[in-house]
């Protein structure tokens, strides 16, 4: 990870390392400030974390993204406040696959010592290069799962001297920061697996690109399907596209039964029945978000999988979309 | 457990179920109150949480403890007070092994029903029996590696019905009161040892209270050594003794010599060299605390195993004893 063995501190996870670093900045530092810059786009690990800090007395400003699900470093500028504590910016959006300016917004946060810098890299690492240190980060939030690493572990970065509230108090685990008898056999998975994204390296990330370039391809001729992740500064895992006028969860469970598993938004929010924030923020419409599946791509898959998928995708979309037409519209019904 | 599917939340262990009770209480109900009563004898998982939250305001009754660890009803009833909004009590104290009026207190808490009433049950489960519903109890501690379950896995027992804020947020896992992605595997294996604890039932409970007493027996005749656990009332898994003296991590690195691995304090603070917390609330001189060691009693003893340990015991403190009178007092060293 490019950073100090006193840098790391295991957590159970991506959304603990998250609530300990928005929380522990929030609690430690509310004397100096309690306000908080966020994006519209974060994971709920982060959003709802900033929505719960504003029923504390906290203020959180929610910065917009651009049509690509992107926030700008003029936005985060523009934001900034005397009371500011914290920004807190993921690094590859979850259900978009957009790359924010983590470097750039860094880079300009540096001027302020006082204002720490969280980034919740869950779905960027392995996948899309980072480098903690030169972009001015003082915390980062890691899971090992989404990195073939077991789950219940999770790993905070914390710049060294960075004092912040612990979350949980107790036996004094991980230097006080994070008490807790240490998942030894979880940490050590997650150590190896590491160590495999290193083996592995570029090479990965360049077949995953291939694969989503063939992938994005093949959808872009697909009739009434759209795609809605960006075509640059993406990461090669992630896919979101929607089919108007179809059902998400129609079209996922008829991929389901050809033996492709796939999601609607991320799967941490797909149980409930509303477009998606982060669709919704960059500008798509209800009936193109209420469609939206997000394809996730990943060590195993090869291109004939991604061929086999398009095929199964087409016949799915073609035999939904005749289905649509034939019946009347949802308001006529009943 | 004794309660319904609904009413258990998995987390990461018994410190995080202990924070995400107190602090959920703490920060829900704060505007009803921002008293909190709990013993001077809790783990660090429950005793530092509400060393933490003092410093944001809340205000702590610890309560005193008589000579063998045990807090009293009478102390519960007089502490109470129109803004306490949670009192805490440990079911079995780690250190000790004393076992605490939960029941009692729990029935006459009954009629408070705006007082929320959480026991860390980390040390007893499976050890002691103890009914949740009987014991007016709102909210439970249980971790698993306590009762030969994985790591980083526990249970937060809450009553049906009861609001607490939650620790983590996230994508609204365990019902909104614990987000993250569930850790499947570590809860199928707490699972299995709750299943192998109810299966081993009652008879493994008296086959440890048997080696217990044959322990206590020995250390009795032994010169030297006091018990420190009280006999009567106490867990059958963990016996603490004070060779007056000789210092605890000497003793301790002289039975591990011999193959023995025990315990100085608690493991969650035999980092810090002071004398224990728990064994200064019970009056035990300084002296002898800085000698206590803990050992704790398990599935795979046997009545051999605590006649060998007797044996070695016996001649580690003979070797020590002789060592220490031969040397001055500290007191004209140096």
């Amino acid at each position: 990870m490019g950073c100090k063995e006193s840098e790391v501190i295991f957590t159970s996870g991506g959304t603990e390392s998250n609530n300990t670093a928005i929380k522990g900045v929030a609690f430690q530092y509310q004397n100096r400030g309690k306000h908080i810059i966020t994006t519209q786009v974060e994971h709920p690990a982060v959003y709802d974390v900033c929505k719960q800090l504003e029923g504390l007395g906290f203020a959180v400003t929610y910065l917009p993204v651009d049509r690509e699900g992107r926030v700008s470093v003029e936005a985060v500028q523009k934001a900034m406040r005397p009371d500011t504590i914290l920004v807190s910016v993921m690094h590859v959006n979850n259900e978009l696959g957009t790359i924010q300016p983590i470097l750039e917004i860094g880079q300009w946060l540096k001027q302020f010592p006082k204002v720490l810098f969280h980034v919740d890299a869950v779905q960027g690492i392995g996948k899309v290069p980072l480098r903690i240190k030169d972009s001015g980060i003082d915390l980062l939030s890691v899971s090992a799962h989404k990195f073939y690493g077991p789950r219940g572990v999770g790993i905070l970065y914390k710049r060294e001297g960075l004092i912040i509230h612990p979350l949980m108090m107790g036996g004094g685990q991980e230097g006080g920061v994070r008490s807790g008898t240490e998942n030894l056999p979880a940490i050590a998975g997650m150590a190896k697996a590491i160590r495999i994204l290193e083996e592995l390296g570029s090479v990965e990330m360049i077949r995953l690109q291939k694969l989503n370039q063939q992938l994005r391809e093949g959808i872009a001729t697909m009739e009434g399907c759209v795609v809605n992740t960006p075509e640059s500064n993406t990461a090669p895992h992630i896919m979101n596209l929607s089919v108007p006028g179809v059902k998400a969860e129609v079209l996922l469970h008829a991929l389901e039964e050809k033996g492709f598993l796939i999601s609607t938004k991320s799967a941490c929010s797909s149980k409930v029945n509303e477009p998606s924030r982060v669709l919704t923020a960059i500008g798509i419409e209800r009936d193109c978000a209420l469609s939206s599946l997000r394809i996730s791509l990943g060590r195993e898959n090869t291109p004939d999988d991604i061929q086999q998928f398009l095929k199964a995708l087409e016949e799915c979309v073609s035999v939904l979309r005749t289905y649509i037409k034939q019946q009347p519209a949802p308001a006529h019904r009943k």
